[in-house]
């Protein structure tokens, strides 16, 4: 699982039909300062209720989003998992 | 999944019987500008009849992909699940 | 399974109701000499007791994650299944 | 899936009994003009009749090199689905 | 699957109890040419008796690993699946 930021959503018509009724949310994997941004973006789904800006806890896995979302036929890889309130990452003695 | 731009395909006679009837196609995975090529090009099968130039959605993972293509079969890891009409990324405040 | 040191945790409150009583922690990916950092940090689980500065053996697959935490419904990938006492790397004659 | 050129084979008598009457080839990435190599070469189970120098479809994931060599026991990860007569790729207006 | 050469084990008294009896060897993945090291060393399982410095077939998929060691709960990613007596490359006419 991974630390990332949403910065928006992707506009979608002609699609599977299971993902009618999930948005399509565009999540940045982001370093532990919160702001730097590592590597590529991905499309997610949400299942906490995230909003644009959250800082988010995403799940890339799709064995795992088929049993988050209770749908076994729903192509999705990446959930988002947990909004995150902070991260504590003291420094070493 | 991933933003992809489809680019060309590949014509193969010699294959496994189970891709019979399906289109191999040529994604390249694209930043959020809908231009720069990100990475290295995979070949993708579809399922929205998506065209040349489209910018598409890949989901990237076989398991996806059999259930997809309702085939427990098909050796398939990247398919094409939705034609992309929009990409939202409004700035920060 | 990669070596990886603790170096913090994560607060979420809002987040599936699964992870429950289990702690998010921060993982980096370190090198054979135990310290040089390796690539992006990650949020794992742990089943083996460690703590902050542990040096840890990382399984980053979601499937061993939920036979470990014996629950099918957690979206898990990656979780720490030992503490490293040491690393023996004899030089090759 | 990705575009590869099989560049060689593996000799191993010591290994897993469930590889055996299987070849193991040594495949390279390669790109869009069918010679640049693309990242490490892997080593790929054939089931297409390919041979040396052959621009190759390679599927790398396990699952389905199972389902393909009709065998739920024998460790492979990537697997030649198919040879590739010609890429089209052609120019965007 | 990989080739990669044995460089070390690992030494873990805390861990997780279906790892009991087997050996944690440190893997390298390395080049064609045998010797250059390729990316970042893995932490593998051994199922055909290889030692230090042996050259390796490594299968990194934990469904694999989890066949191979009849074994449905054991926390394993990459698995040793065969020792490399040659690689042979010819050159291309």
């Amino acid at each position: 699982m991974q630390i990332c930021r949403i910065i928006g959503d992707v506009v979608s018509t002609q699609k599977n039909p299971e993902f009618k009724g999930h948005k399509l949310l565009i999540v940045e994997p982001v370093d532990l300062d919160k702001k730097t941004a590592l590597g590529t973006s991905m499309i997610a789904v949400d299942i906490v209720n995230a909003g644009k800006d959250d800082l988010v806890l995403v799940n890339k896995e799709g064995s795992s989003a088929r049993l988050l979302l209770d749908n076994e036929n729903i192509p999705v890889q990446a959930v988002i998992v947990g909004i995150i309130d902070d991260i504590d990452v003291p420094k070493s003695s």
